[in-house]
């Protein structure tokens, strides 16, 4: 798809007139940064403007779309499906100055905050009142509480408290017709239509997110993490079918397989063992006597499967080394191979065996290596296909192979994407799982929000889906990580 | 607003080659019994559908869409806000005879069921399994699943698990073009604009759901039940605040006022003190050990706002009889009075007191007693203001102070609605709480839906909101809700 630089003299002193001079990018060489996002795909904008308030959102808006320029909602750009790029050229909106926690109500646990506020800041903030922001994307250092809105993102701890959608009451949004609105509110009941519901994980296609009233949790009495270790993946999946199986719902059920383990391990030295087939990292949160008994029905379920060992860490900085594995392994998957195609699917817990074990046979067959990792408890996988980009065909057969993973997803019942998006990563994938009717039910709600179609165009649906009729394939996109990004699962 | 006779023979027949002649109602005998839901509200329809599967059902929408007649969809009938109430006449499509629990998928913890399961059937079915399902209305006995998903409905134990929304995963629905479309999926993840959560809550505005896929829960190990009885509702709204403060989420947290006291005990003998000016009811779940420790810690918080008594349920017969007391009070209303006007509001938990203190004055100033019954841990307050409609002139006070409690809860940062959805009852309040942008938003969702507002019309939105412009004040609706009717909350 074909950019279009819309930046004019006129349009830059317009916005200038609303920001500042200081917060308006137009020169090619500032305009790189905003060139990527966690994904593969890559575009220039014609524009970034940086506001500092609502008000300002608002006001760009409407000069964008008085001269009719698209425009892209951008956090921190550590989306891994293509959402904060400028797929057609056009303003970005960064909001990574938007960063104030506007207010605490610690009684009634509710936070108000800018959407620019990282995702972590938020929880080391309102620890000081014993309280926590449940979401934790493993970007969470980096990734900002708007861009969670846009993605819905998850996290390894989403398994027992929900998805973004499940903590957030309320947003104050920019239309696309530069209109400041609120959805939702300070309580979970949510009169008349549930916009503030539609909103969440819209990838910036519908509104713009300025302020998000959002849930917090009070912060755990006890919390432990076990590390199980087993021989192959089948017997790993089986005990996180166990572990849910009996009722225990952890805080985290994480899996990493063989090569996982072999990447990060001389990478992070976080104790796995480099012959292990599989390794689980489980975490069990709550009062101290249900943390207990919850960590001994585990062991005792996990030692129904064989595994080589359990571990238990017992203290925050053996907790700490268990997580840095976990989080370290797809910067360390360099190790193992120049390129990578992060793949992320989610299946019913029950068709872990199953489809990682056709996954495994796929590797087999194709002489790919795939790497596995998973937040196992929900089902959603995120295999790796490793290649060299070098190699002519190379790339080209690393997306077939994804594809093929994704089409393995659905059809055990699993979805395309678990926390990362659509995009412009899958875009030609949408078929697999939606029909002619899903998607144009999709489709008609564009407009309803976004008449010109202003609002990050050109993603989630295949090409001139929202133009009032769903097409079929698109251009084939390509879904490949960069090795070294911030590619953050 | 005048409700038309769409009925003809041409249509009948249509109707009686899909369904069968014995389930197509129209005779104005039989048609009566459809003529009301739970609220005050009533309108004759002018033919009654009952379809057995979800094909019939689209296949009926089509009929009504080519003969450009309005449709209802129908539970139970037990709805609190007039939303099966066919307001301009048409079909009502009752979904009473798909009752099948069609699939329970016990190790992914998932049922898929028709709309016509009644709630607590569905409960009773997987307890075999050791599992349940979470939202539990008051009205469990007799309302559906599919009823519940139009109206998002919530129940006493929703304070810890959340209301219906987030207990389904995905739907099969009828379109307003007959087409039979899934949204959501077996999964918490879904990939594309969230369909499902829109179109539940959209009390059957935008489609009519024909399947639902729930999660379940595991039943708790263990369940204890505490009553706390106060001298006034300022100290019960304290303990309310103090055990949530502390960090507890105990599975239902309800109070009852004096009023409610004085009319359901001699009607129930539930073992609540006549004379006392409040009482608590609060349920704990969980592992035996932390039901333990939080009943004492409930204890230790209620002790502090001067209780005149705490007793703990030790049996699930002493169990029953304190909800006895629960889920009969409104029944019981009619001992006080002739009538009584239901308000359904929720305002934040820490807005309580004052609120319930503003009621009180409220009812003082204007000699209408006011009985409050609330699930107070979610701050959801159900006001009943008691008067006799052959009093000339009552009827009206009694709707005047209505709104004037709703006026008190959204400006305490409240909503309109905890639980039973806007219908017709509350179309005149909606600009308490949305401004012109807001209505607009939604307005536009319901063509992107229902290009012919053919799908429940006169609903949610004041009279010619759905037409593209937002109306001001529709007609002077009432919201009386009869003694005897079928209101559960």
């Amino acid at each position: 798809m074909a950019t279009t630089d819309y930046a004019s003299i006129e349009i830059i002193r317009q916005l200038q007139a609303i920001v500042g001079d200081d917060y308006v990018v137009y020169k090619p060489e500032d305009l790189i940064v905003y060139e990527y996002d966690g994904s593969a795909d890559k575009a220039m904008p014609s524009i970034v403007v940086v506001p500092g308030n609502a008000e300002q959102v608002a006001a760009v808006v409407k000069v964008a779309r008085e001269n009719d320029v698209p425009i892209v909602p951008r956090g921190a750009g550590t989306g891994l499906s293509g959402g904060a790029v400028a797929q057609v050229g056009g303003i970005v909106i960064s909001l990574t100055r938007m960063t104030r926690i506007l207010e605490v109500d610690v009684e009634n646990r509710i936070a108000v905050v800018e959407p620019g506020v990282i995702n972590l800041h938020l929880t080391e903030h309102v620890s000081q009142y014993g309280l926590c922001y449940a979401p934790d994307p493993s970007s969470q250092k980096a990734c900002t509480i708007g861009g969670n809105v846009a993605e819905n993102s998850g996290g390894p701890h989403c398994l027992a408290y929900g998805v973004t959608t499940n903590h957030v009451l309320g947003m104050e949004v920019v239309m696309a017709d530069g209109s400041l609105q609120w959805v939702g509110g300070r309580t979970r009941e949510t009169p008349g239509y549930d916009l503030r519901g539609i909103l969440i994980g819209s990838e910036g296609t519908l509104a713009i997110v300025t302020k998000v009233i959002v849930r917090l949790l009070r912060q755990p009495e006890a919390v432990k993490t076990l590390l199980a270790v087993f021989r192959d993946v089948s017997e790993a999946s089986a005990a996180v079918s166990g572990i849910i199986g009996a009722g225990i719902v952890p805080a985290a059920i994480e899996m990493m397989d063989d090569l996982c383990i072999q990447a990060v391990e001389p990478a992070v030295n976080a104790g796995y063992p480099e012959d292990a087939g599989a390794v689980l990292l489980v975490e069990v949160e709550g009062l101290h006597e249900s943390v207990e008994e919850e960590v001994e029905e585990i062991e005792n379920v996990c030692n129904e499967f064989g595994p080589i060992e359990i571990r238990t860490a017992t203290n925050q900085e053996a907790r700490d080394r268990l997580w840095a594995g976990r989080k370290g392994v797809l910067g360390a998957l360099g190790r193992l191979a120049p390129n990578y195609l992060l793949v992320d699917g989610t299946v019913p817990r029950t068709k872990l065996v199953e489809v990682l074990s056709q996954i495994r046979q796929l590797s087999q067959d194709s002489g790919y290596p795939i790497a596995n990792l998973l937040h196992a408890g929900d089902g959603n996988l995120h295999p790796s296909v490793l290649f060299d980009e070098r190699k002519p065909g190379d790339t080209h057969k690393a997306l077939a192979l994804g594809g093929e993973i994704l089409r393995m997803c659905v059809d055990a019942g699993g979805v395309l994407t678990g926390e990362h998006g659509i995009g412009l990563e899958k875009q030609e994938y949408m078929d697999f799982m939606f029909t002619d009717n899903d998607m144009e039910a999709m489709a008609r709600l564009k407009p309803a929000f976004d008449t010109r179609d202003m609002l990050n165009p050109a993603k989630i649906f295949p090409s001139g889906a929202t133009c009032g009729e769903v097409a079929g394939h698109s251009h084939g996109h390509g879904a490949i990580a960069r090795v070294g990004a911030d590619a953050w699962i």
